[in-house]
């Protein structure tokens, strides 16, 4: 049997955890005090909150035999933490980590999920991140919740706001891959049969990749409008709309770029791969709106523009099949 | 019926919320983008997070009728993040707050807590603290997850390990009330048999109310170590004594004043009031130790002494019965 934190006292806990947590030159004073104290270089702090429970957000096992691990939940409860963050155009100084355990809970599940903190901060790019505290308490069904801050260096925030009719709409990363690995991973029988492009989908519902660079840039080229796409094209594009008062128009052809490593996928499932694309949340990708006389900064494609008109979101100026997600309706 | 959350959508709920949530002259950004913006005046920030949860930290409804509201868990979640700026001498800028929320809750539960949190900042004195974002989701219990940021306002942060021996250790603000309160709500089959000073310990631990003043000052008097007394005097005392590598002896005589105000619901119960003196958290007092040459700010009354010796926790030079709460081992 292995170990669990009901075994555990808290602060023996917290010993096997912080070794494993990235400290980082914005963290002044990391965890083990009341509170932690982080850099605020230019005197403001962005900060965002995110939580992952099980059940909803992530499935410890499926029928197919799947195993999501701590390593895993760690990675995406970071990833999505951080991507709020560049969202705003800011690059993250530090996070702060809650866990609810259920007292069966492996140790080492918990060790592992540090351990995916720590990696997706590093390989996403987010050296300046330290985690520097937490809280650990018990419960009935696992909880993660990150708070993250960061700096935007000098820059005004992108909020949701600014897009002005005649900005052309880009995208930056990736969109659709995560709903279509999820796809995958709810329909496919035989994890064996999966080839290797569907692995990389699955991959990245489970540690998604949110393009970090492309914000500041995004920022730093004066982009108008930012968010990060984590409830689906349409629906994230609409609160752009929204905020804005303004109509965004995606343009099909910009978005078949989009849909083409989802096809072998969508072929085996029966589905349309644009429904991904346009529908599917949690890649984590940038989209925002530019003016069109400058140059999008690196990593950004065209999807779109917009357009004067009441908020809402077009696809070729005909009304969009697929919405995104929503947290209770579902 | 009422309304319940699983009947709105996110959105709709956040409509409901955002407008009860204080804003404050540090909200540089508010709720409704892909994070908030805080100003940083000194180019630090302190950051906590903290975690209640259904049934460990709070329970809805006990066997003899008592109700936690969602005002009750609202103000305990701001009390208990604000106490941790306080414990490092700051000021508390903001808060997000992240729900779980099982899909029966009833929407004006879910707006009573955000009357709580606002409440809480506003009459614990915490005017600088907006609450700036949050998450919502679903889940099969609820957790309510608040993390703080704050302000040092130029002072060097408070630690847990700068006491010194022959350092005055002194406490602020309550204790030993909210663990009274919690057996008084434990045992009591009869709520109508409550005197007003018993139903007074049952609102402290319902609705704590750390000394937010106090922080502060003690940091401006030059404070050497400090924490929040949230699992107990002795146990967070031997917080303080293992960071700063010496021994506290806290004075039997000076913690009789903070037993007095138990004796009522201590003979109710047949329990020690110096039980829950030195066991009880949930008050959040302030701990404290200062030079003894100096004079304790306001608010601070000496409990006892840092001495030479091994990390461990004394009462009059002898080994103390109670220790406090472990969030797993119970």
């Amino acid at each position: 049997m292995p170990l669990t934190v009901g075994e555990l006292s808290e602060s023996a806990l917290l010993k096997r955890i912080f070794p494993r947590l990235p400290s980082a030159a914005n963290t002044l004073v990391g965890p083990g005090d009341d509170a932690a104290v982080v850099a605020a270089p230019d005197g403001r702090t962005v900060i965002s909150i995110d939580t992952l429970v099980q059940d909803k957000d992530f499935r410890l096992t499926r029928p197919n035999g799947f195993v999501t691990t701590g390593y895993d939940v760690g990675w995406k409860s970071a990833a999505q933490n951080l991507s709020d963050i560049n969202a705003m155009g800011g690059e993250a100084t530090a996070m702060v980590v809650s866990l609810t355990l259920p007292p069966e809970t492996p140790v080492d599940w918990v060790e592992s999920l540090a351990d995916g903190l720590a990696a997706a901060c590093r390989y996403l790019g987010a050296e300046g991140c330290g985690v520097v505290g937490g809280d650990l308490g018990g419960g009935t069904e696992l909880v993660v919740t990150a708070a993250v801050t960061g700096s935007l260096e000098g820059r005004a925030p992108v909020l949701r706001s600014g897009a002005k009719p005649g900005d052309v709409v880009a995208l930056a990363g990736t969109v659709g891959r995560a709903a279509a690995g999820l796809a995958l991973l709810e329909a496919v029988e035989d994890l064996e049969s999966l080839g290797d492009e569907e692995l990389a989908l699955i991959g990245i519902q489970c540690r998604p990749e949110p393009p970090l660079a492309a914000g500041p840039a995004a920022a730093e080229a004066g982009a108008s409008a930012m968010l990060d796409v984590s409830d689906g094209l349409v629906r994230d594009a609409g609160r752009i709309a929204e905020a804005s008062g303004v109509q965004i128009d995606l343009d099909p052809d910009a978005l078949r770029g989009f849909a083409a490593p989802l096809e072998q996928a969508a072929r085996q499932l029966d589905a349309d791969p644009l429904d991904w694309v346009l529908g599917g949340g949690e890649d984590h990708g940038l989209l925002a709106t530019f003016d069109p006389t400058g140059t999008l900064p690196n990593g950004f494609t065209a999807i779109g523009s917009v357009v004067a008109g009441t908020p809402h979101v077009t696809l070729g100026l005909q009304a969009p099949a697929s919405i995104g997600w929503d947290h209770f309706a579902h």
